[in-house]
């Protein structure tokens, strides 16, 4: 087993404009507080002259308290390079809320790997328009609320959602072929914290049916794409894509049939990344640090 | 080495309403005339209630004559079944002209594949609108036509096009990264014979710089697809895509160089289809008998 | 929805030794029966003179009764080429036992499918040698055996999964990472209706920790293999592969949690394929008719 | 365009034990000799301890001239850390000699690369003990020369081509489809300096006729394999891998065509990594850093 597993380690998530000595300043500052560095990857973005990083520190030795680690950082580094940061801890175990509407794949996918120890987190509530999946949340122990969502009480329901992730105090999100659009309003309490499963390689086929309209299209390759919401209708960051090959035998049942196992492993897999702390987002697009 | 390697096989690309009895009455017409099936695969659009084959038959003890099958196929079994047929034979070489502007990856490729034996194909002539890649026509003793196309003499420019392609016996025209948009007109001298790479995954990113686009949106996979040349920008009917992934570190040149390898494998797999009369074109979409 | 879902169609699986006029005598044999064809792919394997095909038609129509079809076509067609051929029907529903150890992820990808009706199979026994996943059979309701196999006992614990397997009247078994290797008596007893889940690109690391020896010897690519279970240990015909990308900075846990998202959609789609009774096999190999 | 392409960098790749403060000390040496870095990556191998890492830096005003920057980092860096580095220069133009038999595909592909400045490299002679490609190397203006390999005459045809290696001063060797085995004398004077493709997934089928071997085994994925070349066959550090599906229509005939496409690509990805100096080899195994 590796020390990863095993301590405490912090993680950083930077970005900042970019110039000379942004590294070793950073690494200075780690190694000077007897923080031995597990992980460290960067990059410039050379177009935009964005410097980017994510470092990982073992904590057992470092001299710094863990609740005063961002107050010095800012204050030594962070300030004088214009940093944008976010600290995490490996220990943190977020709190996820899973929206469904009938679909099982992608929520079995899900709680499968949370229930097995594969993920770090907890699935405190499943949130559905439909109460048809509520027997699964049953079977895994976890709480599930029935929110019907309508034309006309949207903005009520909306309201009712956000009482309940209040309630079970959740970190993000995740769409599990939920079939629903959130409204603005709903996705600035979490921006870059609602994770969505669309059904497409986008941006080919946004919007609804893209099996039909890749199956019209005539398209060799099917996908599915895992990205953070935004008030834009599937133009998020993306997070995570993958394909499957198709033939002029699929009809659009095999392509949904297909598709279904692409959806339910890219959608996990841009869990997985949110979990370990490897997405940082810039603009609207994502750098996946793994 | 293969029977089909050796004889002389004639193949048949069929469609019609589908009915009971088709693969019977195609199937007889073979075998009562001493044919032997070399390959046959069917395949029935349920939604459209449309039936496609393609049956390949060694001519070796055939007893109709090679000129004669088409008209007796059609006497005894086409009408009577409303069927659209094409026959073509494994012996026929067929002629292909190349379009190419600047970029040589596809060229080169295309190129060291005929020349190597392994396509049987004839490339009489390579025509462009620069003058860059003329020695590499030369080195292969190919015929290399420069025809100037500009805002203003596009007409004129075709013209001369169709000229040489007709003054050579050209059957079918590969675009390799020609960067040129050809006008109705030109294209409907050459129906389903025309096969253009375009350097994104279709639908996304149809049009020009499709990397630079594909960048923009921050996709994590990109592709290359080959398809039939129509009157509408890249939307014709598709043959072949691929895809490779990329990340966060890859700027526009490397998303340029890895779809490079994506372009030239995507565009001779195509063409490799289009030789062996693997492709079967109905309405936009392609059925690929492979 | 497709005429296949709906009506009753039978199945035919054949092989038998080339020559002219098989496809017409079958074919014959169907339309003239009043049998509408849904599908029909052949194969002839030129170097050992083989024939194979598949074929699949409605029986809405077809004027010789259920019962009677595999008899009349043998008598009429089969034994004059010598024919080795299974025939099926679609509504038959076939019983499927699942074997496992500890790891959950591949019988949780399975139940969640035969659970949701993405397959037409009844689950009515899952068989461990550990108590582990007893809570998740219960969960779907199925009945679950723990029969402990040691060294020991083996002969005594096969005796017992038979007599099991016998009782709950099984068609064939899954090895959901079952860990265990089965004897050559028991495997005869399932001839071709064995699958299991090999955790590599087999023939590279067969047996023990091929995941460990993925690490060891550097590759970049990871796979999964599903096979039919043979005597000779991971070597039975091949049904289906897949295969991830993986870098120096994955340690042999992360190659394990990526090759269980392998694991498990490759042996899904091994029993996808067996169910709708598209495989065929041939000395050690198979032949997959989607 | 990229300061990395205008600019000359340096290439340091590094590694030794792993202690704190590495990453920190080679920054600060850098940053305080004021060159800016392009490029860094690090990794650490918990199993093993070791530390590795890849740093690219700009040398526009690096206070420590090109020619001593070894001496100083070794003294002031490298000797206290125990570490093992290696040190290149961006505006090098490494000489690249190609081993050929009777195949062309990767042949014409590499040709074809550093023929349109895809890469940066000299290739002043090719070498092969068949005459077959002569002509493609006078197309390309490259010296060939013709070393018939024998039983008997092994050695002295392998102090030839160390002569001819000699005199052209060449850097690394590719074998493209070379198909001689070299002896181990020959390979301890290009220790990792010579690449080789092997058409199978290594380490499944190595050896002769790989295709055959994964025919016989009816695997459903091929692949290929660029590695540098050790004593033992095909047993050296893996470079990159890539494979294709394959189905049982394809006989041997057709998995050696679809190999030659990943064959072609795989070795030039491996070229395209040695060249930009991305590849750390460990013990048996690769780093590539990209």
């Amino acid at each position: 087993m590796s020390n990863q597993a095993q301590n405490r380690s912090a993680i950083l998530l930077i970005h900042c404009p970019d110039r000379q000595g942004l590294v070793s300043a950073i690494t200075e500052f780690i190694f000077k507080n007897d923080g031995n560095i597990l992980y460290l990857d960067q990059h410039v973005d050379a177009e935009q002259n964005v410097f980017f990083m994510r470092v990982e520190w073992d904590l057992t030795k470092f001299t710094i308290p863990a609740d005063k680690i961002g107050e010095y950082f800012d204050t030594l580094i962070g300030e004088k390079f214009e940093m944008q940061w976010r600290l995490y801890f490996s220990d943190h175990r977020p709190k996820m809320a899973i929206f469904v509407s009938k679909m099982s794949h992608c929520l079995h996918d899900i709680l499968s790997r949370s229930h097995s120890g594969e993920w770090n987190v907890e699935v405190p509530v499943i949130i559905s328009n439909h109460p048809d999946l509520e027997p699964i949340a049953k079977n895994f122990g976890i709480d599930f609320h029935m929110v019907k969502v309508t034309k006309d009480n949207k903005k009520e329901a909306e309201k009712e959602q956000l009482d309940l992730l209040s309630k079970y105090d959740i970190d993000f999100i995740v769409l599990a072929r939920y079939m629903q659009i959130l409204s603005d309003g709903f996705v600035s309490h979490y921006p870059n914290k609602i994770i969505n499963i669309h059904h497409s390689f986008l941006p080919a086929f946004p919007g609804a049916k893209p099996y039909h309209s890749a199956h019209e299209r005539g398209v060799k390759i099917i996908g599915a794409t895992s990205h953070y919401v935004t008030a834009e209708l599937d133009a998020g960051p993306i997070i995570e894509q993958s394909v499957v090959r198709v033939t002029h035998k699929d009809n659009i049942e095999d392509l949904v049939r297909k598709g279904r196992d692409l959806e339910k492993v890219v959608l996990s897999q841009a869990i997985w990344h949110h979990l370990k702390r490897q997405i940082l987002v810039y603009g609207n697009r994502t750098l996946i640090f793994d």
